[in-house]
């Protein structure tokens, strides 16, 4: 078992507690090998509400096989747990050629000048931060809740890059997979949406350039929604698929 | 932390290795209590191949909420780990309604006497035991590979309930997300599939009945797929999502 301390970067919370996408981020960093640098398989369980403060992650290293490594990995403040992952790590190719793809690609979005950026601090004044590290464009058909008319078909998609101008690594797409706003605003319910579970599936290296982000509800059901989550890139590739268990809140 | 012997029961395994979702069950079963008696998330990695041997399973509780409990849970065996589970358990309400479901219902699937139940033999004589536990009926549609003609559509429905008559329980819904076939027989590779990692969302409780099963892929690429799964209920609603990460192997 070994810990590492990280220093929460009090940049990328919303409305003062860290980004759910960016703990896992940074967890599942130090859990990697030079025999293992890419993420395949990450499940995340959100255990309690973290602050914007130093945290330690302890990572234990379960098996190392040559094509995947397994490791546990978790991340606390003050000795309490607040986000529990399993990861399966291994090694990408670049380019490879997917040997069979299911029809439907991509999301058709239009062209990135015509998708607004989202902005980090909303109409109301809460400050949502990490979106001045993500630079996310939304299909303005996809967000009419921005304008008070949402449509009710609980599905946002948008171009998403990082803001420092380098191209997306696979951490990051653990990042976008978490990031489009919820999708419960396409449906009027305005609240935060608080995560319980997020595995995502790297399926391979992302080429350089903007990547095309959508995620979708199935059932809103007992105060618990699903969030599924695809990330293609640049090549019409798919790279990442998450699904994630959240909460809702009906307003009073 | 506590630890829990298993005999792990031979008559569900694949070709003598016990089938995954058994052991997930088994894995949780022992980690729910009487305040959270259902799950709600459970994330598996599978980490080294299983034996159909004595198994010990070690389960330490991270929080107990009010709404939700965190577990770790091992699957070892001679100190060897086999499955390492995250389980997020709480108590779904009977009957509930759903708030919002997207278009598009169960799988359509003719009636269950026209569906041929999976036989536990194959016709290459490999012993696929849980079909012994798990009574499936396939849409013949989406198995012509069954017949020699894989249709290429990697999508495999079906019927199923447990063999002993008993309704399914939350418990079944780990073991059903994981016991169709594969669906890359549709794309005429026969070989078995293991798999890596396996999230499953349990999002109600089944009401009596058969229950229909309906598993997809999205992209095979590297030696990986994802299986996609969704579990319906007699109601017509939606009771369990999950998703897995497996690999395939392409014929010499």
């Amino acid at each position: 078992m070994s810990r590492q301390h990280l220093d929460v970067d009090p940049s990328w919370a919303v409305g003062g507690k860290p980004h759910g996408g960016y703990l896992v981020r940074s967890a599942v960093e130090v859990a990697l090998d030079a025999e293992h640098p890419h993420p395949m398989a990450v499940s995340a369980h959100y255990v309690s509400s973290p602050d914007a403060a130093p945290a330690e992650i302890d990572v234990e290293r379960i098996r190392t096989g040559r094509r995947v490594a397994t490791s546990r990995v978790s991340l606390s403040q003050g000795g309490v747990s607040r986000v529990e992952v399993l990861l399966s790590s291994g090694s990408w190719e670049a380019d490879s050629t997917p040997y069979w793809s299911a029809p439907g690609g991509p999301p058709a979005l239009p062209p990135v000048e015509d998708c607004p950026r989202v902005p980090s601090i909303g109409p109301t004044g809460r400050v949502v931060g990490y979106f001045d590290h993500v630079d996310t464009r939304l299909d303005p058909s996809s967000a009419q809740w921005a304008v008070g008319e949402p449509q009710g078909h609980a599905e946002v998609r948008g171009w998403m890059r990082r803001d420092d101008g380098r191209d997306a690594d696979p951490l990051d797409l653990l990042v976008f997979c978490d990031a489009l706003p919820p999708v419960t605003f396409d449906l009027g319910l305005m609240g935060w949406v608080p995560t319980l579970e997020l595995t995502v599936l790297v399926r391979g290296l992302p080429a350089p350039g903007w990547l095309r982000v959508v995620q979708r509800a199935r059932l809103l059901r007992d105060g618990w929604l699903d969030e599924e989550c695809e990330v293609w890139d640049s090549a019409d590739r798919l790279v990442a698929q998450a699904r994630q268990l959240a909460g809702y809140r009906l307003e009073e």
